[in-house]
């Protein structure tokens, strides 16, 4: 059958592979990236390039990070008691927009998803206990310095069920563990808020 | 401000670039990227790189090609008597994907749109001149080999405008130029069709 030329086959082919990128839309930007001037698509390709070989995870919360341990964990002004965990790279950032945590970080990169097939042993909860209670968890003299384990997960299923299962596996060693709070957003409507959102709301109230 | 290292804001940049991708799809792909299989990423950027230097435009109609002459301008069973004008290269796969055309082509690139700031300078309408009436537009002797122009850009707004440009441009020729049909699309409800689709459809009746 009729088609592009190999190479631009080829580059459809691998767009397609992207997230939420179809056929259409891969044909789309292969089309605007063949068209474009020269260095605009060259330096995308050396972009990637870069990113994917200068990229790491941070040793300590795997946020992505130029060294091992990322620009947070090795600031030493940071409130290294606190813990807050959250799904992926871009939740740290929206947090850190907010101005509103002073603490450190664990990414998870996933929740715990049964439909999609993917088991707490896939995303780094493992590592989150071994940050908590250090290498010797028999060892109960003081290797524990987290104090308060903020569980940032989306209030999605997914993201209610891994805080659940976060919260089962710490509270075991005495630390505190909080989840962020589920109510109406700021400029919300109470009328036209459902029904879940509305009962967490009157639940979560607090003294004005 | 917090962000992520510096590879990776300069991935989110470029791809932000891409037409249609926002700046959070853009992180959100980055992230897939930095995070995916090492070769899955460099297969991209590689892929990008290829296209970018093999593919060029076909000296006759303007569609993509590895070579000089595309495959269809060099098939000499098509017949070079027609024309079909088309927006983009993707409307050339889906014509011949419908099988129902067995002429040329010619890929204008866009559409002239003075909302968008697109003037017929912009897209190639002179080239589909030089086409039809070779180098001597004076000479009456027979350089004229193109016996139909098929106007198959879009119905929309920008799309009629350029074809009633073109039309105008080459009637003066003395060559036949026709436009597609416009009417009820295969499966369509006549209820439901909007009012200048069905007066299209009616105007253009056929003989059953």
């Amino acid at each position: 059958m009729f088609s592009y030329p190999r190479a631009m086959r080829r580059l459809i082919n691998e767009l397609s592979k992207l997230p939420s990128i179809g056929e259409k839309s891969a044909t789309r930007l292969a089309y605007h990236l063949v068209t474009a001037h020269n260095a605009d698509s060259l330096n995308l390709a050396e972009a990637i390039k870069l990113a994917k070989t200068e990229t790491i995870l941070c040793r300590e919360c795997f946020f992505l990070s130029a060294n091992t341990l990322c620009e947070i964990c090795s600031d030493h002004t940071r409130d290294a008691t606190q813990i807050c965990v959250v799904e992926k790279p871009a939740d740290v950032v929206a947090i850190e927009r907010s101005g509103g945590y002073r603490g450190r970080y664990h990414v998870l990169h996933g929740l715990w998803s049964p439909l999609r097939g993917i088991s707490p042993g896939e995303i780094k909860i493992d590592e989150l206990i071994t940050r908590i209670v250090g290498d010797n968890q028999s060892n109960s003299s003081g290797t524990i310095s987290v104090n308060e384990v903020v569980l940032a997960t989306s209030t999605t299923v997914e993201g209610d069920a891994t805080a659940l299962y976060i919260a089962n596996a710490v509270s075991k060693y005495g630390i505190k563990v909080s989840r962020i709070a589920q109510g109406i957003p700021k400029g919300g409507d109470v009328e036209y808020a459902d029904d879940l959102t509305l009962s967490h709301a009157i639940e979560g109230r607090k003294n004005f």
